[in-house]
């Protein structure tokens, strides 16, 4: 039986991985807790595999902890800037690991129909991303939002996933919209789990693909699904994808 | 030059396709009204293809026109019944014939996309089309809904592109989902062109994937766009769709 | 301390309720199961109220009980029909009574908006009212859009809450839009909680007025809130509404 | 009859207001464009009316001809700063006038749903305003999320139109939401006429109240509706605004 370590397990995201998990019938190796009362080493020593939902600043710790265990990491963890994912990629040459913004079925569905929406529409389509979130959630736009935009930077044929974004909108003064440019807008309030738009939009017309979230079940679900699968013997170090795990490669 | 003949020029759709056609820098070789002031038999001969966005009793009159002239025909009338099936295919052994319930880029794009989240989502994901239109569109549901119906039945593995259709859930007494079923809801009002959403729900998370017309002009600048495929030198007779229009086949 | 009768506690409401008054500090005097096992005179001896999220066919028993006990009584059950409400208005004779089919505030507050806009909008202003639900759901439409119906009639002038109501559009045949008609459609898919959207729609222009419940969780809330209201000492035989424990009347 | 100057009639809104007057049976007295043919003055004289969706730079030479030459004046302009408020109230000591940022029904009742709304919510609720324009626009947010803004500021009792407002959520860096603050987003694309969404959130559920325009055609229909109220016999000089028009207030 598959043991889960949960690494920052008294927030709201380890909290709901511990439900899942055990709705599951999957063992809790673990958690650790900001007080530091449990050591991460020891836990990714026990643990057949790791789950951080925490914060930017606490992920260098936690790739340490997991390559020198040699125990594969799924990092659900939002706000991320270029320095970690260097880290992450430096640690996916020594164990297996997923980095995503997103753990749902939805979503990731999602993001091939929009790259397959943007590769088909031709620049005189606009696209705007809106999401919401419950009122406690700090960074604007949702990494989810940039989840879906790498989609559509994708299939506008951007040199990568984040090059056509325009992040200026709500700034001092008048903006005129770009043209090929991916715009975001973040609305915060109440308890929403995540509600996802892309919009794309022409002279008469507007195609609207979105996604919508109940509760952080889902995500928590999503990521015992790929705790489990990054847990299976034999799994090569690398850095996979949800889409691995849900069969949407 | 090519030269439309619209059948219905006085109705609503007929005046837009006018509109288009000469926004287009198309030629319109002529147009019948309800009065039978100019005949089908002439305006068909005189005509390098015909469109034909009027009601289902007048269908088997514009075909045989049609092919008694050996012009080409868009038919984007809504309503139609098997028997009426049965007369375009036959029609379109003769002729070029385009039947569709909806010539945008936008609807024609959203299908393929529908098809595939129902190719990828199992069957714990329900599916559900709501569609609203202005107050005085009289056929529920929509041809635009039954058509992004069909991409999901489609996409499910149904025999044809409405095994899987229910229809049943507004009338008296209390209603079941069945299993597997693509469930339709309609509302009317206002000078709605036409919204379009197919919902796919499963525990804790919807994926909706939408289209929004701004007027019926985006409609008749597409039926336009395929009297100048269907017209095009050499095209040969057969039964073609807007995907081989729009190049999304 | 208040003591709650849960009728039909092994129900998802009933549970829902339960944990409401849990986590409201509110003790739990019992709760019947459909297998009988505790008496519905016995709890409503027990309880200083009861709560019914159960069946109509339910309804005239539990009434029976808590008029006889002289306990104050919730009603939360849907799909009553005039016979239901007959018996009600009789028990409220005798007992403090509240009988509604949503106990949130975000819909108690959108029924005054609904009725206010449908009073200031002239009949050239069509009224659709759209509601989606899990897939278990069997009555259609949902008791809540029925209640936000109820506004709209009464802000038309209508005799009563329904009059104006039309349910037949989903049915075979075409079906025009009668001038003044409140119409209804319903989705069912998934776990949704509940979504309700009422939609006034004029020559180039609509207002929505919509509400969206995350999780059944606030309307177990609700009726805890409804409850306490009810058994306050003092509280006089008669038929309440949501609108007068919400402070909205 | 009444005889409408249209100021800056060449642009997409002065062409739309001359199409609605013409639809209405109102005589238009000339309009003036940006090469100067025609003289505000002279134009201001010979009008009963004069309406202005120009900008912001163009205000004053606009006021000082309509005092003048004692016209009365619609002012649809967007983006209006401080300073142009003060022009304009010390020319409502002169002449009969309106400055709006939207003429429709539509806006003008939602305005007092949301004012109304936000007067019984508590501040548990979260307020977030979310707006759609074509792509050309430039000013965000729109004129009109910040009239719905204006009312949802009045409801909540802030000290003005405008002092819960926070526009910060889109810069760089996380930003945390300050509690009672009314947030806006932005976005832009294709020819969409207008689309509001005011939303309050809080745990568990959601209230949306929202509008939408098909084309700005009903702006049009609006201000010449405003435009022949406004001219009316023995209308007394002073600042009125759509709801006085409209009986709404």
């Amino acid at each position: 039986m598959t043991a889960i370590g949960i690494l920052g397990g008294t927030g709201r995201m380890g909290r709901a991985i511990a439900d899942a998990a055990t709705a599951a019938g999957v063992a809790i190796a673990g958690t650790t807790a900001r007080d530091g009362t449990t050591s991460i080493a020891t836990l990714a020593g026990a643990a057949d595999v790791l789950v951080d939902f925490t914060t930017p600043d606490a992920l260098a710790g936690h790739l340490d902890a997991a390559v020198a265990a040699g125990t594969p990491l799924i990092i659900g963890t939002t706000g991320l800037l270029p320095d970690h994912h260097a880290l992450i990629d430096a640690a996916a040459a020594r164990i297996p690991l997923i980095q995503t913004y997103n753990t749902s079925l939805g979503v990731n569905l999602l993001r091939g129909l929009v790259e397959e929406a943007a590769r088909r529409l031709g620049p005189d389509w606009d696209i705007d991303i809106v999401e919401m979130h419950h009122r406690h959630k700090l960074d604007t736009p949702s990494g989810t939002a940039l989840l879906l935009g790498a989609s559509a930077n994708i299939g506008r044929g951007a040199a990568d996933g984040h090059a056509l974004n325009r992040f200026d909108r709500m700034q001092d003064g008048p903006h005129g919209r770009e043209e090929g440019g991916i715009y975001y807008a973040s609305l915060r309030g109440g308890s929403v789990a995540g509600d996802h738009q892309v919009i794309f939009a022409t002279d008469g017309e507007r195609i609207e693909l979105g996604h919508r979230a109940e509760s952080r079940a889902i995500f928590a679900k999503g990521a015992v699904k790929a705790a489990l699968w990054l847990a299976e013997p034999g799994r090569a170090p690398g850095r996979y994808t949800m889409a691995d795990v849900l069969g949407l490669a």
